[in-house]
């Protein structure tokens, strides 16, 4: 694990499982989805003031802004069984690039570190009254800065 | 709050928001099943090993039996704001019946304690392999024992 | 089934079942959910143009005004299989009151008519800019005067 | 649209929307899935009986055997909108390989026909009882002959 790696913990649900009995692969996309908003916040005006995040790209959008998921691309690698302990994921960013920022995942059970899904997401800020997408700006760039793996 | 009250943190998830932008109402029935979950523990036979729950009632449950929800009833008492801090669920056990059980809820924010849902559950444990319901055991009246409001 | 009921078809999902091989308690309220706005409507200001609603009491309440859940009630009478058939739900008023709104269900195995659910709803109609609950109008009362069951 | 595609209208759900008010990505992964089980129709072992499948490759899979996600790639083109009306999901195979089959999706708004994402899962048949993966068999190749793109 490289030192630009952010660990989540996500707490799984039981009703996460499916009727095969381990967490099912569309609920492994819904546990990215908790990871980024632990990581970088809930995205500005969405839900209530709450713990400040690492790295709080997400709450600090300009108004009007949603954090927008371009591509999502899991490679599931063992099953993840459901347990009240949370799964570990490791979040990290694969990329910044003009209009959007890629992010890393790898899945972890929360007891025995196995590694269940490999997983990254494209993600794009769109202003809704201008119906643009937004560049990253600079003060994007230096929070996201301790994460690019790579770098 | 009575001393047979167990408090129970239940993290909220980013897509527990419906398009009204609050916890939706479906999803608050979740988060009742998350609190009897880590009560009670995770129902035998489903998922690994995890932290123990303080009244295990459900992990101890004979081989083949299930813990089934026989009735649902929520009051909505103000909206849930979703937040990345837990909900606090305060659950309790309302009655112990021949063959069910009744488990109590209140459901408050997180940050601010506002009551947002009062709930209650009728629980039954249904013996697969022969068909019927079972009765309420004597270790489980044991282990239910001190908390049972008003007992 | 009296004169007064609509029955709406509410296709199943594959995701419904949980890790005992039957639809999740929780989802058969997401199957309530899905009748209603069947029955009423996508509620005015959530989602595009779609079907017309046979009751479209949902679909023509004033601006900013939101449908809130205030009770949910579920008396869970045999599991609801998984089919690729819908399951059938008879949906009726149960009462209207001065400023809300109770629904009846009845939720039935969509192949073989078994009795799953019976449960019930209670809706107010919140404006959110006067943070007031609205009475029942005189145009809602007439829109919903066929459906009132034993009127 | 290529004479080896497969049309499926999956309904979406009022809870399908996030707090943005459009289907959320993650539930676009789901409605994957529910064209899958329409398609294929819901793996053996798993709900009880329904309408056939147009290609029963799932229901007809030795005892024993689950239909696992390996890999799943969605690249969203335009924010999918909620409506009473169903997405429309092209669905075909991409590739059969010794052991996995690759499906494709193209998911369509219902009315206007907008392009909302294009989709790709591996899948692999693993035998519980084995532990092992199974080959792709000959029955199934025939079964899923008409639905390669570019055979």
């Amino acid at each position: 694990m490289s030192s630009e790696t952010l660990v989540i913990d996500v707490p799984l649900r039981w009703g996460d499982m499916d009727a095969y009995g381990h967490v099912n692969n569309v609920q492994v996309v819904r546990i990215m989805e908790e990871a980024r908003v632990a990581a970088f916040g809930p995205p500005a005006g969405t839900g209530e003031a709450g713990f400040e995040a690492p790295v709080p790209v997400f709450t600090e959008l300009p108004e009007g802004t949603q954090a927008l998921v371009a591509e999502n691309h899991v490679k599931y690698r063992s099953p993840l069984a459901y347990r009240t302990v949370p799964a570990r994921v490791e979040i990290w960013v694969e990329k910044v690039a003009a209009a959007s920022l890629t992010v890393g995942y790898a899945i972890r059970d929360g007891v025995d570190g196995r590694l269940c899904a490999e997983a990254s997401t494209v993600l794009a800020f769109f202003h809704e009254p201008s119906g643009r997408l937004l560049r990253i700006s600079a003060e994007q760039r230096e929070l996201l800065r301790g994460y690019v793996r790579g770098a």
